[in-house]
């Protein structure tokens, strides 16, 4: 009887545990809160990740541990990893959690990236500013998520304004500064390696954010073999260079048929949602396969998948259900804006029939903006 | 918030939680074991089932029943359907569960079966077997399963060994004495029916048991439509006949191009566990969605599929999860002589495809003669 403990107790832990039930895993979740959705389905254990008491009764319970939640305190993630296997390893992680170490990566390993420049002063900010052109993005480094953490610079006199909202948190979590990136298209790789390090990776998938945050996603993304081949070479090199084990997203902008690296996500993701019913082994049971050292699933999809984020609340769960390929993913969240509540996937055989299907749920449910981009990329 | 209860916690337990979770469901499950394996993943009440506090609480804790056991004692359901809904009606359950009142139901819906007569005393056994003629089935009425409950008269002289097995249950649970059916194929239709009467079948399956447990399905099952579409109405007239509500299997013998009902199963049924991964919607999430009254969910599956039964102790995972379509489903239980441990299901696009895989597995673990007759089916 193995036990895999996850460290953060949210959706993705939740479906981690549900897709693991099948190979006769047992769960042990852990979270700072006593309600995260996941605890709904496994035992867990509460209290903050720097708690070393914690800690060490989840590490006493577990046969090996991964995460649910990429901003787990590096240093958990160390004293964990002395106790017991923790995959992805936490240098892995510890790169991913940083901006900054992250694209230095990417461009070491001949990855293309938006220039950059680390931030730490209000002078480094005029110089950076200076040398990387308007517009661009000022992020921090470490803990962003979901576009939170993030000023758009769209002339040198928003400067002032970047470093009033940002400047504070330079000493704490570092700053960097970006070149926006005029995409056409966003698009990620959901890849997996094994602990044999074996790499496979799903169909691309394209996606649309609103505020930020993921709004919708397609699969398969409408790109050229060609630049397929290309984002996984990159995905893969990644993997190799950081000895990753485990799901991680690549998040990519297209833009003039040439790719640039965003963003490594060290866990499974929400572009790769829609792996649970579009594709033969989902992101969920290959994360647990790969952490295991158990052969890899085949990644192959049928026909189309669009996944539909909820955010703030549940919408009408019905149209959704009508559907013939129509797969409803609430997490058992109470609602609260801004937050991930849940999602849907629609598959379909082909484009067309995708595309009816969505705009039929977006007309149901008051969505047609949501649904837009995605109808327009099938036709 | 909605919480299912479900009375019995075994794999059927747990695999109806596992799918119900992403419709955001709870579940509350009521076993008479503590050790029941759906209590890895839901939260469970442990008693008698004919204990009325431990039925109480059970009843105070969820929106709605249903059963992962037919055997649940008639008056239990009863009582508790006075204090929430349960799914399937407890007249339909008490009907499934006894086999005398089932064909009997069967015969009124012109829904042809073997002969049987019910047995209570030696003199009806002896009169009946003039009746009906030998090879003949002498079977408990009630409780029996996986072949459990049964005596195989082949010739009149085995009269005395069969009462000898059985008549001492007759007082308890009653005696059927059916004719042996010489049959080619054993078929089951898994059904669902809507509490708004919506019915819906999955592909029929073919079915394979060694000593009276199953052991193999293959979907879709090998029959002409015209033959399917019988079957289908045969599964509708029994549902609108019971009022039916959730997924039901009805099995059948195929004898001579002739469909013979053998028994209904007033529940998800092992036969149907192929749709986890064959079929848009599996049989666990419709049943829950028929319980719940939500729209049914598509029955259509893509390729083909086989499921193969572990028993007594789950075989080494290895070889099927490096096949391309293979999922892997052990139920986390401890390993027991004849228990039903988990299960496998390969799916592939095409017959060739799902032989050769069965092949590599059949072989690897040392099973060629579980896959055999699939594969035979299959060429
Ligand atoms: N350099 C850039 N040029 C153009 N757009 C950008 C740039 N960086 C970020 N964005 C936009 O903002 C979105 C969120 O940015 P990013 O992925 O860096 O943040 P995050 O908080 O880590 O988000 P997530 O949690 O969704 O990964 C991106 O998906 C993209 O739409
Ligand atoms: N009348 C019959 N003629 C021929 N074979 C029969 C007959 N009745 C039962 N069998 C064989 O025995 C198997 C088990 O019988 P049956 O389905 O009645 O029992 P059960 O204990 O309810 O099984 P299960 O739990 O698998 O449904 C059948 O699948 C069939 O192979």
């Amino acid at each position: 009887m193995t036990t895999v403990g996850i460290l953060g107790g949210g959706q993705l832990a939740r479906m981690l545990a549900l897709s693991g039930a099948p190979l006769g895993l047992r769960f042990l979740v852990m979270d700072n809160v006593a309600d995260a959705c996941a605890g709904q389905f496994a035992p867990m254990v509460v209290g903050d990740y720097r708690d070393e008491a914690t800690l060490s009764e989840f590490a006493s319970r577990v046969d090996v541990a991964t995460f649910d939640f990429e901003n787990v305190p590096a240093e958990s993630a160390q004293w964990l990893s002395e106790r017991v296997p923790v995959f992805p390893n936490p240098g892995a992680l510890a790169t991913a959690q940083d901006r900054l170490a992250e694209k230095t990566l990417f461009r070491e390993l001949g990855i293309p990236v938006p220039p950059f420049a680390p931030i730490d002063t209000r002078e480094q900010l005029d110089a950076a500013l200076a040398d990387i052109g308007t517009p661009c993005i000022l992020k921090t480094r470490r803990l962003g998520y979901d576009g939170k953490g993030q000023f758009r610079i769209k002339s040198p006199a928003d400067a002032d304004a970047a470093w009033e909202a940002l400047g504070a948190q330079a000493p704490k979590v570092g700053l960097i500064l970006e070149g926006f990136v005029h995409f056409q298209r966003e698009l990620s790789v959901v890849a997996v390696r094994g602990r044999d390090g074996e790499f496979r990776a799903w169909p691309l998938t394209e996606n649309w954010h609103v505020d930020g945050v993921l709004s919708a996603s397609l699969a398969p993304a409408r790109v050229d073999t060609a630049l397929g081949e290309i984002a996984y070479d990159y995905a893969r090199r990644l993997a190799e260079a950081m000895d990753y084990v485990g799901v991680f997203a690549l998040e990519l902008f297209c833009r003039d048929g040439e790719l640039l690296a965003n963003e490594l996500a060290p866990r499974v993701h929400n572009s790769g949602h829609w792996t649970i019913e579009g594709s033969e082994t989902s992101q969920f049971q290959n994360h647990l396969r790969a952490v295991l050292g158990l052969p890899l699933g085949d990644t192959r999809m049928v026909g189309l998948a669009c996944m539909l984020n909820w955010i703030g609340e549940m919408p009408d769960a019905l149209p959704m259900l009508r559907e013939p390929g129509g797969h409803w993913h609430d997490y058992g969240k109470l609602p609260r804006a801004g937050r991930k509540v849940g999602h849907a996937t629609l598959r379909a055989d082909d484009a067309n029939a995708l595309a009816m299907s969505l705009e039929r749920v977006g007309l149901a449910l008051g969505r047609e903006a949501q649904v837009a981009p995605v109808v327009e990329a099938l036709r």
